[in-house]
Protein backbone atom coordinates (compact mmCIF):
# COMPACT_ATOMS: atom_id res chain seq x y z
CA UNK A 1 0.00 0.00 0.00
CA UNK A 2 1.33 3.37 -0.55
CA UNK A 3 -0.17 6.26 1.56
CA UNK A 4 0.67 9.72 -0.01
CA UNK A 5 0.32 12.75 2.46
CA UNK A 6 0.65 16.83 1.29
CA UNK A 7 0.70 18.00 4.81
CA UNK A 8 1.65 21.83 6.69
CA UNK A 9 1.69 22.87 10.18
CA UNK A 10 2.49 26.37 11.08
CA UNK A 11 1.96 28.57 14.16
CA UNK A 12 -0.47 31.51 13.81
CA UNK A 13 0.16 32.92 16.95
CA UNK A 14 3.88 34.36 16.00
CA UNK A 15 3.21 36.98 13.22
CA UNK A 16 4.18 36.90 9.66
CA UNK A 17 7.58 34.81 9.24
CA UNK A 18 7.21 31.33 10.96
CA UNK A 19 9.73 29.94 8.96
CA UNK A 20 11.71 29.04 12.31
CA UNK A 21 8.74 27.00 13.31
CA UNK A 22 8.43 25.00 9.91
CA UNK A 23 12.25 24.51 10.41
CA UNK A 24 11.23 22.13 13.46
CA UNK A 25 8.63 20.11 11.22
CA UNK A 26 11.51 19.46 8.93
CA UNK A 27 13.80 18.21 10.82
CA UNK A 28 11.00 15.62 12.11
CA UNK A 29 9.96 14.36 8.87
CA UNK A 30 13.56 14.19 7.81
CA UNK A 31 14.49 12.48 10.81
CA UNK A 32 12.04 10.13 10.45
CA UNK A 33 13.42 7.87 7.70
CA UNK A 34 10.26 8.26 5.34
CA UNK A 35 10.50 9.33 1.59
CA UNK A 36 9.30 12.94 1.15
CA UNK A 37 9.62 16.81 -0.73
CA UNK A 38 9.45 19.96 1.03
CA UNK A 39 7.33 21.77 -1.51
CA UNK A 40 7.03 26.05 -1.61
CA UNK A 41 3.55 25.14 0.70
CA UNK A 42 4.00 22.06 2.84
CA UNK A 43 5.73 18.58 2.46
CA UNK A 44 4.91 15.96 0.68
CA UNK A 45 5.95 12.52 2.36
CA UNK A 46 5.18 8.62 1.49
CA UNK A 47 4.51 5.70 4.01
CA UNK A 48 3.29 2.25 3.36
CA UNK A 49 0.83 2.19 6.38
CA UNK A 50 -2.19 4.39 7.72
CA UNK A 51 -0.38 4.79 11.54
CA UNK A 52 3.02 5.39 10.15
CA UNK A 53 1.94 8.45 8.20
CA UNK A 54 -0.43 9.74 11.44
CA UNK A 55 2.80 8.72 13.44
CA UNK A 56 4.43 12.00 11.52
CA UNK A 57 1.50 13.51 11.91
CA UNK A 58 1.41 13.37 15.91
CA UNK A 59 5.44 14.08 16.02
CA UNK A 60 5.27 17.50 14.14
CA UNK A 61 2.70 18.79 16.19
CA UNK A 62 4.42 17.90 19.20
CA UNK A 63 7.74 19.92 18.55
CA UNK A 64 5.23 23.47 18.13
CA UNK A 65 2.95 22.49 20.93
CA UNK A 66 4.97 23.27 23.77
CA UNK A 67 5.38 27.09 23.02
CA UNK A 68 2.46 27.67 20.26
CA UNK A 69 -0.85 28.88 21.56
CA UNK A 70 -2.61 28.07 18.48
CA UNK A 71 -1.59 25.90 15.46
CA UNK A 72 -3.44 25.68 12.24
CA UNK A 73 -2.86 22.47 9.74
CA UNK A 74 -3.71 20.93 6.48
CA UNK A 75 -3.24 17.01 5.45
CA UNK A 76 -4.52 15.68 2.48
CA UNK A 77 -4.16 11.77 2.23
CA UNK A 78 -3.78 9.65 -1.11
CA UNK A 79 -4.07 6.03 0.18
CA UNK A 80 -3.86 3.24 -2.69
CA UNK A 81 -3.73 0.05 -2.25
CA UNK A 82 -1.15 -2.24 -4.28
CA UNK A 83 1.01 0.59 -5.45
CA UNK A 84 4.81 1.58 -3.79
CA UNK A 85 6.91 4.60 -4.72
CA UNK A 86 4.44 6.80 -5.68
CA UNK A 87 6.58 9.76 -5.07
CA UNK A 88 8.49 9.21 -8.31
CA UNK A 89 5.43 7.23 -10.14
CA UNK A 90 2.77 9.52 -10.19
CA UNK A 91 4.76 12.38 -11.67
CA UNK A 92 6.69 10.00 -14.49
CA UNK A 93 3.04 9.17 -15.09
CA UNK A 94 1.70 12.65 -16.10
CA UNK A 95 5.32 13.26 -18.02
CA UNK A 96 4.32 9.75 -19.84
CA UNK A 97 1.14 11.56 -21.01
CA UNK A 98 2.63 14.90 -21.77
CA UNK A 99 5.13 13.78 -23.60
CA UNK A 100 7.63 16.06 -22.10
CA UNK A 101 9.05 16.33 -19.22
CA UNK A 102 7.76 18.72 -16.46
CA UNK A 103 8.76 21.08 -13.74
CA UNK A 104 8.86 19.16 -10.53
CA UNK B 1 -7.01 22.46 24.82
CA UNK B 2 -9.43 22.51 21.92
CA UNK B 3 -8.88 20.16 18.53
CA UNK B 4 -10.99 21.65 15.97
CA UNK B 5 -11.10 19.34 12.88
CA UNK B 6 -12.45 19.70 9.53
CA UNK B 7 -12.56 16.75 7.77
CA UNK B 8 -13.31 14.16 4.56
CA UNK B 9 -13.01 10.81 3.68
CA UNK B 10 -14.10 9.07 1.02
CA UNK B 11 -12.96 6.29 -2.05
CA UNK B 12 -12.49 7.17 -5.17
CA UNK B 13 -12.50 4.18 -7.19
CA UNK B 14 -16.29 3.69 -6.65
CA UNK B 15 -17.95 6.19 -9.49
CA UNK B 16 -19.74 9.52 -8.91
CA UNK B 17 -21.86 8.39 -6.05
CA UNK B 18 -20.36 7.94 -2.97
CA UNK B 19 -22.89 8.35 0.00
CA UNK B 20 -23.18 5.10 1.43
CA UNK B 21 -19.06 4.77 1.93
CA UNK B 22 -19.26 8.13 3.44
CA UNK B 23 -22.31 6.86 5.65
CA UNK B 24 -20.12 4.72 7.28
CA UNK B 25 -17.76 7.73 8.59
CA UNK B 26 -20.52 9.32 9.85
CA UNK B 27 -21.54 6.51 12.04
CA UNK B 28 -18.35 6.03 13.15
CA UNK B 29 -17.77 9.74 14.46
CA UNK B 30 -21.49 9.89 16.05
CA UNK B 31 -20.74 6.40 17.55
CA UNK B 32 -17.35 7.93 19.43
CA UNK B 33 -18.98 10.18 20.54
CA UNK B 34 -17.44 13.63 19.86
CA UNK B 35 -18.65 16.36 19.66
CA UNK B 36 -19.74 16.62 15.70
CA UNK B 37 -21.29 18.80 12.87
CA UNK B 38 -22.13 17.32 9.71
CA UNK B 39 -21.54 19.42 6.60
CA UNK B 40 -22.20 19.51 2.61
CA UNK B 41 -18.77 19.31 2.50
CA UNK B 42 -17.46 16.64 5.56
CA UNK B 43 -17.31 16.63 9.22
CA UNK B 44 -16.42 19.22 11.88
CA UNK B 45 -15.48 17.44 15.01
CA UNK B 46 -14.24 18.60 18.34
CA UNK B 47 -11.34 16.74 20.81
CA UNK B 48 -9.74 17.44 23.69
CA UNK B 49 -5.98 16.11 22.60
CA UNK B 50 -4.52 15.60 19.11
CA UNK B 51 -4.22 12.13 20.52
CA UNK B 52 -7.83 12.08 20.32
CA UNK B 53 -8.23 13.22 16.82
CA UNK B 54 -6.06 11.44 15.38
CA UNK B 55 -7.64 8.43 16.27
CA UNK B 56 -10.96 9.08 14.88
CA UNK B 57 -9.41 9.35 11.71
CA UNK B 58 -7.59 6.31 11.82
CA UNK B 59 -10.95 4.81 12.52
CA UNK B 60 -13.04 6.49 9.64
CA UNK B 61 -10.15 4.96 7.80
CA UNK B 62 -10.45 1.61 8.70
CA UNK B 63 -14.10 1.21 7.70
CA UNK B 64 -12.82 2.17 3.76
CA UNK B 65 -10.10 0.61 3.82
CA UNK B 66 -11.28 -3.09 3.18
CA UNK B 67 -13.29 -2.86 0.26
CA UNK B 68 -11.92 0.72 -1.45
CA UNK B 69 -8.81 0.62 -3.75
CA UNK B 70 -8.47 4.12 -3.44
CA UNK B 71 -8.99 6.30 -1.06
CA UNK B 72 -9.23 10.55 -0.93
CA UNK B 73 -8.67 12.28 2.32
CA UNK B 74 -8.39 16.18 3.74
CA UNK B 75 -8.44 17.31 7.37
CA UNK B 76 -7.55 20.71 8.82
CA UNK B 77 -6.73 21.03 12.20
CA UNK B 78 -7.33 24.60 13.91
CA UNK B 79 -5.81 24.03 18.02
CA UNK B 80 -6.10 26.53 20.56
CA UNK B 81 -5.08 25.63 24.07
CA UNK B 82 -7.00 27.47 27.19
CA UNK B 83 -10.21 27.02 25.44
CA UNK B 84 -12.90 24.25 24.90
CA UNK B 85 -16.16 24.16 23.35
CA UNK B 86 -14.86 25.92 20.35
CA UNK B 87 -18.06 23.94 18.25
CA UNK B 88 -20.11 26.83 19.19
CA UNK B 89 -17.99 29.57 20.29
CA UNK B 90 -16.43 30.64 17.36
CA UNK B 91 -19.51 30.97 15.52
CA UNK B 92 -20.83 32.84 18.40
CA UNK B 93 -17.96 34.92 18.30
CA UNK B 94 -18.69 36.11 14.54
CA UNK B 95 -22.09 36.40 15.13
CA UNK B 96 -21.37 38.87 18.04
CA UNK B 97 -18.95 41.18 15.88
CA UNK B 98 -21.56 40.89 12.62
CA UNK B 99 -24.39 41.95 15.22
CA UNK B 100 -26.67 39.48 13.74
CA UNK B 101 -27.47 35.54 12.99
CA UNK B 102 -26.49 33.80 10.47
CA UNK B 103 -26.96 31.15 8.41
CA UNK B 104 -25.22 27.84 10.51
CA UNK C 1 -24.69 22.26 -12.10
CA UNK C 2 -23.80 22.40 -8.47
CA UNK C 3 -20.70 24.21 -7.06
CA UNK C 4 -20.32 23.24 -3.71
CA UNK C 5 -17.43 25.40 -1.74
CA UNK C 6 -15.85 24.83 1.67
CA UNK C 7 -14.04 27.74 1.91
CA UNK C 8 -11.69 30.01 4.81
CA UNK C 9 -9.66 32.43 4.57
CA UNK C 10 -8.15 34.47 7.50
CA UNK C 11 -4.90 36.46 7.69
CA UNK C 12 -1.90 35.20 9.69
CA UNK C 13 -0.05 38.42 10.96
CA UNK C 14 -2.39 39.49 13.64
CA UNK C 15 -1.93 37.65 16.08
CA UNK C 16 -4.18 34.42 18.21
CA UNK C 17 -7.31 36.21 17.71
CA UNK C 18 -8.85 36.79 13.86
CA UNK C 19 -12.52 36.67 14.48
CA UNK C 20 -12.94 40.22 13.59
CA UNK C 21 -11.19 39.63 10.43
CA UNK C 22 -13.24 36.49 9.48
CA UNK C 23 -16.31 38.77 10.54
CA UNK C 24 -15.85 40.44 7.33
CA UNK C 25 -15.69 37.15 5.36
CA UNK C 26 -18.94 36.40 6.64
CA UNK C 27 -20.62 39.91 5.97
CA UNK C 28 -19.55 39.28 2.17
CA UNK C 29 -20.73 35.73 2.20
CA UNK C 30 -24.10 36.65 3.60
CA UNK C 31 -24.68 39.96 1.02
CA UNK C 32 -23.67 37.65 -1.88
CA UNK C 33 -27.22 36.15 -2.24
CA UNK C 34 -25.41 32.51 -2.16
CA UNK C 35 -26.89 29.61 -0.29
CA UNK C 36 -24.11 29.15 2.52
CA UNK C 37 -23.83 27.77 6.34
CA UNK C 38 -21.26 29.11 8.53
CA UNK C 39 -19.30 26.59 10.22
CA UNK C 40 -16.44 26.15 13.00
CA UNK C 41 -13.76 25.72 10.70
CA UNK C 42 -15.21 28.10 7.88
CA UNK C 43 -17.68 28.23 5.55
CA UNK C 44 -19.94 25.84 2.58
CA UNK C 45 -21.82 27.74 0.24
CA UNK C 46 -23.35 26.65 -2.89
CA UNK C 47 -23.56 28.40 -6.44
CA UNK C 48 -24.71 27.16 -10.13
CA UNK C 49 -21.26 28.02 -11.96
CA UNK C 50 -17.78 28.05 -10.92
CA UNK C 51 -18.10 31.70 -12.30
CA UNK C 52 -20.08 32.53 -9.31
CA UNK C 53 -17.80 30.36 -6.91
CA UNK C 54 -14.86 32.16 -7.76
CA UNK C 55 -16.07 35.84 -7.69
CA UNK C 56 -17.32 35.01 -4.03
CA UNK C 57 -13.52 33.73 -3.48
CA UNK C 58 -12.08 36.91 -4.85
CA UNK C 59 -14.37 39.37 -3.03
CA UNK C 60 -13.88 37.80 0.13
CA UNK C 61 -10.18 38.61 -0.49
CA UNK C 62 -10.49 41.78 -1.12
CA UNK C 63 -11.77 42.58 2.32
CA UNK C 64 -8.62 41.60 3.52
CA UNK C 65 -6.16 42.88 1.45
CA UNK C 66 -5.87 46.51 2.64
CA UNK C 67 -4.60 45.89 6.08
CA UNK C 68 -3.32 42.37 6.13
CA UNK C 69 0.05 41.52 5.10
CA UNK C 70 0.11 37.93 5.01
CA UNK C 71 -3.10 36.32 4.17
CA UNK C 72 -3.69 32.33 4.00
CA UNK C 73 -6.58 30.51 2.44
CA UNK C 74 -7.94 26.85 1.42
CA UNK C 75 -10.78 25.96 -0.45
CA UNK C 76 -12.55 22.69 -1.54
CA UNK C 77 -14.68 22.23 -4.36
CA UNK C 78 -17.38 19.36 -5.27
CA UNK C 79 -18.57 20.11 -8.77
CA UNK C 80 -21.25 18.05 -9.85
CA UNK C 81 -23.71 18.44 -12.82
CA UNK C 82 -27.42 17.94 -13.38
CA UNK C 83 -27.79 18.50 -9.57
CA UNK C 84 -29.12 21.34 -7.67
CA UNK C 85 -30.04 22.38 -3.96
CA UNK C 86 -27.14 19.92 -2.62
CA UNK C 87 -26.50 22.17 0.37
CA UNK C 88 -29.24 19.71 1.90
CA UNK C 89 -29.57 16.98 -0.92
CA UNK C 90 -26.17 15.75 0.24
CA UNK C 91 -26.80 15.45 3.94
CA UNK C 92 -30.31 14.02 3.51
CA UNK C 93 -28.96 11.54 1.46
CA UNK C 94 -26.47 10.05 4.37
CA UNK C 95 -29.44 10.29 6.81
CA UNK C 96 -31.39 8.32 4.74
CA UNK C 97 -28.67 5.33 4.41
CA UNK C 98 -28.62 5.66 8.12
CA UNK C 99 -31.93 5.53 8.95
CA UNK C 100 -31.68 8.55 11.30
CA UNK C 101 -30.89 12.34 12.02
CA UNK C 102 -27.64 13.46 12.54
CA UNK C 103 -25.93 16.36 14.16
CA UNK C 104 -25.61 19.25 11.70
CA UNK D 1 2.95 40.52 -3.63
CA UNK D 2 3.71 37.05 -4.11
CA UNK D 3 0.53 34.89 -4.29
CA UNK D 4 1.34 30.80 -3.59
CA UNK D 5 -0.92 28.42 -4.65
CA UNK D 6 -1.18 24.70 -3.88
CA UNK D 7 -3.48 23.04 -5.87
CA UNK D 8 -5.33 19.72 -7.00
CA UNK D 9 -8.21 18.88 -9.16
CA UNK D 10 -9.70 15.31 -10.18
CA UNK D 11 -12.90 13.94 -11.82
CA UNK D 12 -14.49 11.35 -9.17
CA UNK D 13 -16.64 9.78 -11.94
CA UNK D 14 -13.31 8.27 -13.74
CA UNK D 15 -12.59 5.03 -11.26
CA UNK D 16 -8.83 4.30 -9.79
CA UNK D 17 -7.05 5.74 -12.38
CA UNK D 18 -7.01 9.52 -13.32
CA UNK D 19 -3.60 10.77 -14.31
CA UNK D 20 -4.74 11.47 -17.88
CA UNK D 21 -6.93 13.97 -16.93
CA UNK D 22 -4.74 15.57 -14.44
CA UNK D 23 -2.30 15.91 -17.43
CA UNK D 24 -4.35 17.95 -19.17
CA UNK D 25 -4.51 20.40 -15.98
CA UNK D 26 -0.52 20.69 -16.03
CA UNK D 27 -0.44 21.08 -19.84
CA UNK D 28 -2.99 23.91 -18.99
CA UNK D 29 -0.66 25.37 -15.85
CA UNK D 30 2.70 24.72 -18.18
CA UNK D 31 1.40 26.75 -21.24
CA UNK D 32 -0.10 29.45 -18.74
CA UNK D 33 3.83 30.94 -17.96
CA UNK D 34 3.51 31.17 -14.70
CA UNK D 35 5.96 29.84 -12.37
CA UNK D 36 5.20 26.07 -11.15
CA UNK D 37 6.18 22.87 -9.80
CA UNK D 38 4.60 19.32 -9.85
CA UNK D 39 4.37 17.61 -6.91
CA UNK D 40 3.40 14.17 -6.04
CA UNK D 41 0.18 15.55 -4.72
CA UNK D 42 -0.79 19.00 -6.83
CA UNK D 43 0.59 21.88 -8.49
CA UNK D 44 2.08 24.74 -6.84
CA UNK D 45 2.38 28.01 -8.75
CA UNK D 46 3.20 31.59 -8.02
CA UNK D 47 1.73 34.66 -9.39
CA UNK D 48 1.69 38.33 -8.56
CA UNK D 49 -2.17 38.76 -8.23
CA UNK D 50 -5.00 36.97 -6.97
CA UNK D 51 -6.70 37.65 -10.43
CA UNK D 52 -4.34 36.19 -12.14
CA UNK D 53 -4.22 33.07 -9.55
CA UNK D 54 -8.02 32.33 -9.78
CA UNK D 55 -7.63 32.18 -13.98
CA UNK D 56 -5.38 29.52 -13.60
CA UNK D 57 -8.36 27.89 -11.63
CA UNK D 58 -11.30 28.42 -14.06
CA UNK D 59 -8.79 27.50 -16.78
CA UNK D 60 -8.00 24.12 -15.39
CA UNK D 61 -11.74 23.29 -14.33
CA UNK D 62 -12.23 24.09 -18.16
CA UNK D 63 -10.50 21.42 -19.40
CA UNK D 64 -12.45 18.72 -17.33
CA UNK D 65 -15.72 20.35 -17.43
CA UNK D 66 -16.64 18.61 -20.69
CA UNK D 67 -16.77 15.41 -20.02
CA UNK D 68 -16.68 14.84 -16.68
CA UNK D 69 -19.94 14.84 -14.08
CA UNK D 70 -18.14 15.20 -10.85
CA UNK D 71 -15.12 17.45 -10.16
CA UNK D 72 -13.01 17.47 -6.73
CA UNK D 73 -10.52 20.32 -6.08
CA UNK D 74 -8.37 21.44 -3.22
CA UNK D 75 -7.05 24.85 -2.98
CA UNK D 76 -4.54 26.11 -0.72
CA UNK D 77 -3.51 29.98 -0.63
CA UNK D 78 -0.12 31.55 1.03
CA UNK D 79 -0.90 35.48 0.16
CA UNK D 80 2.03 37.71 1.14
CA UNK D 81 2.66 41.46 0.25
CA UNK D 82 6.19 42.88 -0.69
CA UNK D 83 7.48 39.54 -1.67
CA UNK D 84 8.37 37.93 -4.76
CA UNK D 85 9.95 34.73 -6.01
CA UNK D 86 8.69 32.12 -3.23
CA UNK D 87 9.05 29.66 -4.65
CA UNK D 88 12.86 29.24 -4.44
CA UNK D 89 12.93 31.72 -1.34
CA UNK D 90 10.75 29.58 1.01
CA UNK D 91 12.49 26.33 0.47
CA UNK D 92 16.05 28.65 0.85
CA UNK D 93 14.75 30.02 3.83
CA UNK D 94 14.18 26.71 5.84
CA UNK D 95 17.65 25.46 4.64
CA UNK D 96 19.30 28.02 6.06
CA UNK D 97 17.43 27.49 9.20
CA UNK D 98 18.39 24.07 9.49
CA UNK D 99 22.02 24.80 8.02
CA UNK D 100 20.87 21.69 5.99
CA UNK D 101 19.83 20.92 2.65
CA UNK D 102 16.46 18.83 2.04
CA UNK D 103 14.66 16.96 0.03
CA UNK D 104 12.88 19.12 -2.30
Amino acid sequence: MSVLVEFAIFPTDKGESVSSYVSRIIKVIDESGVEYKLTPMGTVFETETMDKALEVLKKSYEVLEPDCNRIYSTVKFDIRKNRSNRMKQKIASIESKLGKEVKK
